[in-house]
């Protein structure tokens, strides 16, 4: 399987490049193919502007942005790990989403409306938050973002998400809690796709 | 009263600008003061980095950070004007609030969890969608903004979210129908505001 990890953390030492990294271990040790996104690193340029969007509507495609496009092409699965910020995608990965999931690559507009073009691809999303578990609870985010970034982004492109893995009051952990958490993590991923293939 | 209004649109004869400077207009006819912060006109700076990250930790403010946090310091009533794209704000606008509601600006923590510095203020939010309005609703996309953006970012901020308007189907509105939804738009804005003054 061609493995597609999509990272959007600003810090080298992280939790989330941690996994990353674990993840991308356990994958090839399994024989898979993985390739690394990671958008701090590439300083990926997360604004869309009124000419690329002139440029889009003429069927052409910003050179960065084919690049990017060219990835999940190619991949079965993209696992995409971020920290929630705001309750929502940290800017880079909401740029990255703004211009790489374009009409025409991610869905197309037909007399009925839109139709996503990215079926038989699964997304992962692992998602970092400060707070606690009982507090994004109480708030309702979960399904906030059931509403706006599983179903309002990747269902929205015919992706099937099969999982939306949650690392909840991370800034607080011990180191030993982390090691815990990050173990659960992988048993989760590999639990599932052992399942399901 | 002192309006600020920050618009994340990247074309600059879209209806959001038609609307920026109309509800400008009749601000400034009412005796209100108005500055403007047009995110895309400023080239505004949307990554967070570590080293901002570790900057903020110290109770430092980024030079263009602290400008922006005086705008809002200054304003009674905030109105955001941005499309909707993927479900959220764009890249631009999502980067301004994830560099500008600093914890210590817009929120601290005390021993309870966080706790909202920004009140008094009131947020307005315009929403501009290329969906129409059934569409919108079947996805569940106005709970889904309510949680995320009203809820997430604004209430948690301690600021009264007073309105949060749509106009729908906007990219395939005529020029009469835009001018007719402009209108409407104007008339709640300074409806709403006489029966609550």
């Amino acid at each position: 399987m061609n493995q597609l990890i999509v990272i959007a953390h600003p810090k080298k030492d992280s939790f989330s490049q941690r996994l990353k990294t674990e993840l991308e271990n356990e994958f090839i040790q399994r024989g898979d193919s993985v390739k690394i996104r990671d958008l701090y690193e590439l300083n990926f340029n997360a604004i869309l502007t009124d000419r690329e969007l002139k440029y889009n509507k003429v069927g052409k495609t910003a050179p960065d942005i084919a690049v990017e496009q060219g990835f999940i092409f190619w991949a079965d699965e993209v696992t995409f790990i971020y920290p929630l910020w705001w309750n929502a995608f940290p800017a880079i990965l909401k740029g990255y989403i703004d211009r790489v999931f374009t009409n025409g690559f991610a869905f197309k507009i037909n007399g009925k409306g839109p139709v996503g073009l990215l079926h038989n691809k699964k997304v992962r999303l692992i998602t970092t938050a400060g707070m606690t578990e009982e507090s994004l609870n109480a708030s309702n985010i979960f399904e906030g973002l059931r509403i706006t970034q599983e179903h309002g982004v990747f269902q929205f492109c015919g992706m099937k998400v099969v999982d939306h893995m949650y690392v909840t009051s991370v800034t607080s952990l011990s180191a030993e809690e982390k090691n815990a958490e990050l173990k659960k993590l992988l048993q989760k991923v590999f639990k599932r796709e052992s399942i399901e293939s």
